[in-house]
Parts: structure tokens; C-alpha cells; sequence
């Protein structure tokens, strides 16, 4: 199938639609769970398609140090490797480079780095990065950014938004030259992968606005919003989202990175925001925080210990169809595998409802009046 | 259901047939996973009934620690507690006492010892562990044994040996005398559980001969034979079997504890045994070797890295139907919860699988031949 997006409702700002992929189709607004490294921590595949994911998101500097991208390729691609088949969505790599990794030197030609596993060193450029993505062989793939650290001053913040861009015309030419280099190139064609570009711009609207109008001339088929979500206060993240969102086009896929709690996806959809992923669900459930339609609840806490009541009374999920709070809490407090993957299932479950619900409301044309 | 073995068909020394408790109906012989603390380590409930998992075993020494029989007796029992509405049987503690704890103290009267998990001091008598399983509720229960440690001279073994049968009258007695005093007795009835003698006697044959004798006079609805797998060579656990198994009735259940490889399983069943637990599948599952009909795989080994073949192309559970060797190599290599996940359902699917075919031979007389 050839990457085409298409909006089928609007509400105020609020857009639903579907976006194609070669590996099937995603109903937008998404949210993608993060699968660093080819697995989303202790959920079976069968378990992810129960859920109802759509699309995930892996990590292209993960899988470069492990298992390796020419590994991944041999293999058929991560969506083969990993027996996903589905669409998937790897991140640049950028963003694990500079929060991850021993961060050796940053230069216009691109980025030297220790491994976070082993102390090795590798080198990033936009034209590697896009390379291991092209071998990696992900729907989705995303252009290499610099993610400008926070807080960051106005000048370096610009400089750094500068070199992105010109990161990102490096991208688009190096894809363009070489996406056609992998043995499935024949079987899926000309649209077996799509380059999405990224804006950055730090905490300032006007590079914000700068960086979004400048990377759409550069003509990419979907666009990020990057570089948020670095520990901003959460009013500051939402004015640069609106800063740089109502200059992307209305035709286009719009991808928030690595946001936000479920009351902030909500928000981000109302702004115009089509897809995002985040660590937040998966993460918080390995750490006994849970999201439940009655506020959060932090299941080693003692009351559950005799709480036969399932985790939330209003979801769907087979968690909460079958084990109580006291169940979850002795599983959590015995530090036992299970409770990692209940609780990992009910957080995806949430997240995936909720999304689920705002596609709804949209199509309805109830959401907006509801945010 | 009121508890009742019945034998359906005998090859040989085998014998295949159904036992029935009050959570369900057992096809016998039988492979019990071992799920210590109310979960079998990383797989859900729902999983483990896909597999076709019959009966669960539990270890009372860790439930009563964690999350306590108080705790579980109020929650309903520990079916109701970790919704496995299938049989399940706990064992005695017996032998978490002699192998996990620091050991104080045995007497006559019972075991002093200190909790694994906090140091704190706790004492098991045969009415203290029996009081415990009433109270967690499972459908087939142990009688207090002393796991007599390998190697041990004749006399000491004697001696031990003497005194379990002492604490099996008496974990009799207390059984009889206080089995009603649960909230579900009502509901379940005069057979709601059942309890199980255990034949020990050390390496000695005479000694478990006399063991398994005296303790059927003691007349139990099934007899286990404990303290096997404690470090002898295999040959005399063999031998052990041996001389024990003729001494108990044809006509009631005969478990042996805590074996075995998926070769000795079979062998077991061959001299006449109807039910079997052990950790061996699921811990080494965890730690990444693997049993399949082609042999044993250590899958961290390098030359899987690239194999995008079946773990085991003969079995059919869902995780050989899905994933490559090669996407279980890079998950157990990258640390990931997965790893523990699937190779746990693999190995027990090959366990049961074993089970599944061995209770056919025997209903079609082929399995003596064989074996």
C-alpha cells in the first residue's frame, strides 16, 4: 500500500482520519507504544493486537547497537524480525544520542557517541541515521534532528534549529538516493517507506514558527513536532505546539514525539495533533503506576491489599476483566514478572481507549465542545 | 465436585485416568507448573489456559509469608485470589522450610525458621501448615513432612523419617478436625479439599518401602513420595521411585515430587506415577534454555542470532507458530522481559505437550513399548 493520509471528520481543530502505511492501515488520532528495541517491555505481540494497536514506534538508536541494522535486514525488516505485521514508525535516533548515550562531540557533520551498553563508539549523521532507518525498514521513518537541550538561549537555541534543517535536507536527499536498497524494495515499491520531518525550535514560538514553515518547504509527506517534553513546564509545551502547529499543513500528518499523560493526549488532539507516542504508559505501569477512569492509582499502596475490586470498573481490558486490585498489588509488592505485564496491558488498554473514544467524538462531532 | 481418581486405561506399569476436585477435572498423568507465589513466573492466567494447564501448584511457605493466609482466606481462597477457577495444590512447606529459610530449629513439635524475605521469625507444626493450606484453600493439600537432607546416614534417615510419619498422623488429625472451618466450606462440601500423605526415607530402599507402607495405613486419598531430587544421581531417584510406588495402592493418585527433565517425566509415568510438578521448565525457561523435540537450546548462544527458523518446528504453541530464533536470541540478549515471557510459555508448552501425548500412548497401549 503507497503512504497517503486523509482527513474524514473535523471538530473545531480536532481531525480524524486514516492514514495508510505498506503494512496496513492506522485510524488517526493514534497513539503508537513505544517498543524500544523491537518489543513492547513484556506484552506478547498477540497481546498488542488484542489491544487494538495500530502502529508502534521502535528505536532506531537501540536497535542499531542491538541486534544491528544489517542483522534487522538479513531478517526481512524489524516488522518480520519482531513478527509485527503492522506498521511501525523509528524515531531518528537524535533524540537517544543526546539524552541516552556518553555524547562525545556534536559537529555539522553530525554526532559522535559512546554506547550506553557497552562504551563503543558511533558516529550519526543525518546520511547513517537515514540509513539505518531505510535498513531497519520501519512504514514510518523520521529525519535527524538535533534535540536542543533545555533550557537552552535564544541564539543557541537558533543555532541548533539551523543545523536541523539543514540535517533534515541531508535527510531527504539521502533517502531519496538510497530507499531503494533494501531487498523488499521490489515487493513493497516506491512508497515502502515515508520520511517524515521534524521541527524544533526549543521554548521560543517564533523559531518555533520558523523551523515549522522552513522544514515545510522542504516538502516532507508528514511532519513532528520535536524537542518537547525535555522539562519544560506543561503550559510552556502546549504554547510551542500551538506555535508551531498552525503553520504545518492541514493535509498533512501531524506527529507529536514523546507526549504526554492521557489528559495531555487529549489536549494535543484538540490542537490539531494526529499521532503521538510516549514511554509514559508502558513505563509508569513497570513502576505500579496505573491510569484508571477514576485517577491514578499506585497499586503497592496497602488499601489495595484487600481490594477485591478490578483495577477499573469502567474498562474493557483483560486485566480488569479478571484480577482484582489485591491480586495486582501482591504481584507488584512480590515484585513478580506478571504484575509488569498486567500492568503494562491495562496502561496500553487505557491510553488505546481513550484514543479510541476521542476518534468517536470527532467523527460525532462532540469532542471539542468536550475539551 | 466431591474429590474421586478413577484409572481408564493401564500400559504396563502406566496408567492413565482422571482425577476429579472440586475446581475442576485433571486428565492423569499430569505435569503441574509450579506457580510459587500464586503466578507462574511472567505468564497470565489466560495463557496458561491456552496451553491447556490442568492443575497449578502453590507453594505455602511463600503465600504465607506473602501476601498471608489471612489475606487469602478473606479474598476467598487462592483460586478466587489469583482467578484460576481450575484445581490447584499446595504443598506442604516442608520443603521451602528445609531449602529457602534460615533454619533454626527442629523439634518434635515443628520447625522454627526465618523468613527469606525479612528475617523475621516464624514456626511450622503439622497443625500450623495444615491450618495454613485450610485456610488458602486449595483443592489437593500436603501433609507436613521433614525433607531429610541428601546425604544422611541410615539412622538419621530413620529417625526423620519416623517423625514425618508422627506429623503425617497428626496433620491428619488437625485436618479432619478443623478442614470446615472456611468460609466456602458450605458451598464446596465435605470434600472441598483433600489431603495427601508423603512417603519419605531418604536413599534407603528398605526405609522408603516401610515409609510408603506405614504411611498408607495411615490412609490418605493420595500419597506423594517427597524428598527426591535433592542432589542424588539420578539412578537413585530411580531406584527411590522404585521402591516406594509398589507399596501404594493401585487405586489411588501417586505424585512425585519436584521431578523432573522432560525425559525422567516420562520415564516416571512408565512406573506408575499420575502426577508431577517441577521448576525445572519455567526456571530454566527464565535463564534461556529451551527444550524442544530437536534437543535442548541455550538461546543466548550467537549462533541463533540469525536463525530466522522456529525455536521448534514440531511444536505448536503460539510462541514457535510466531516468533524466529532469532527474535527470542535478540530479546534474551537485550535483557527483555519478553524473553521471560515466551520462553516460559514454550517450555511449558512443551511439558504439557509431552504430558498430552504420553496420556494417548496409554490409552492406546503403545506407551510400555516405547519407553
Amino acid at each position: 500500500m503507497s503512504f497517503r493520509f486523509q482527513i474524514e471528520a473535523r471538530d473545531d481543530k480536532a481531525r480524524a482520519g486514516r492514514l495508510f502505511a505498506p503494512h496496513g492501515e492506522v485510524q488517526t488520532p493514534v497513539f503508537m507504544p513505544v517498543g524500544t528495541v523491537a518489543t513492547v517491555k513484556g506484552v506478547p505481540q498477540d497481546a498488542l493486537e488484542e489491544l487494538g494497536v495500530q502502529i508502534l514506534l521502535n528505536n532506531t538508536y537501540h536497535l542499531y547497537l542491538r541486534p544491528g541494522v544489517e542483522m534487522v535486514r538479513q531478517l526481512g525488516g524489524v516488522q518480520k524480525f519482531m513478527s509485527w505485521d503492522h506498521p511501525i514508525l523509528t524515531d531518528s535516533g537524535g533524540f537517544q544520542v543526546f539524552s541516552l548515550s556518553d555524547l562525545r562531540k556534536v559537529t555539522e557533520e553530525g554526532v559522535t557517541f559512546r554506547s550506553h551498553l557497552d562504551g563503543s563508539s558511533h558516529f550519526f549523521s543525518p546520511e547513517s541515521a537515514i540509513a539505518a532507518q531505510i535498513g531497519l525498514g520501519a512504514d514510518i521513518i523520521m529525519a535527524f534532528d538535533e534535540c536542543t537541550e533545555h533550557p537552552a538561549e535564544y541564539a543557541r537555541t537558533q543555532a541548533s534549529m539551523e543545523m536541523t534543517l539543514r540535517w533534515a535536507a541531508r535527510s531527504k536527499k539521502y533517502f531519496e538516493e538510497h530507499k531503494q536498497e533494501v531487498p523488499w524494495f521490489a515487493e513493497r515499491g516506491e512508497n515502502s517507506q515515508t520520511l517524515f520531518g521534524i521541527v524544533q525550535g526549543g521554548m521560543f514560538p517564533d523559531l518555533r514558527r520558523e523551523s515549522a514553515q522552513r522544514t515545510v518547504e522542504l516538502d516532507f509527506p508528514g511532519y513532528a513536532i520535536g524537542g518537547l517534553s525535555v522539562g519544560e513546564p506543561r503550559p510552556m509545551t502546549h504554547e510551542m505546539v500551538n506555535a508551531a502547529i498552525r503553520f504545518l499543513p492541514e493535509d498533512k500528518p501531524r506527529y507529536l514525539m514523546g507526549v504526554g499523560t492521557p489528559e495531555e493526549i487529549v489536549h494535543y488532539v484538540a490542537q490539531g495533533v494526529d499521532m503521538m507516542d510516549c514511554v509514559l504508559p508502558t513505563r509508569a505501569a513497570r513502576h505500579g503506576l496505573l491510569f484508571t477512569s477514576e485517577g491514578r492509582i499506585t497499586i503497592k499502596n496497602a488499601r489495595y491489599a484487600s481490594d477485591d475490586s478490578p483495577l477499573d470498573p469502567n474498562c474493557g481490558c483483560k486485566v480488569c476483566a479478571r484480577y482484582s486490585r489485591a491480586y495486582l498489588r501482591h504481584l507488584y509488592a512480590s515484585n513478580e514478572l506478571l504484575a509488569q505485564v498486567l500492568n503494562t496491558i491495562h496502561n496500553l488498554a487505557y491510553y488505546l481507549d481513550t484514543m479510541r473514544r476521542v476518534r468517536e467524538q470527532i467523527r460525532a462531532r462532540t469532542f471539542a465542545t468536550r475539551t
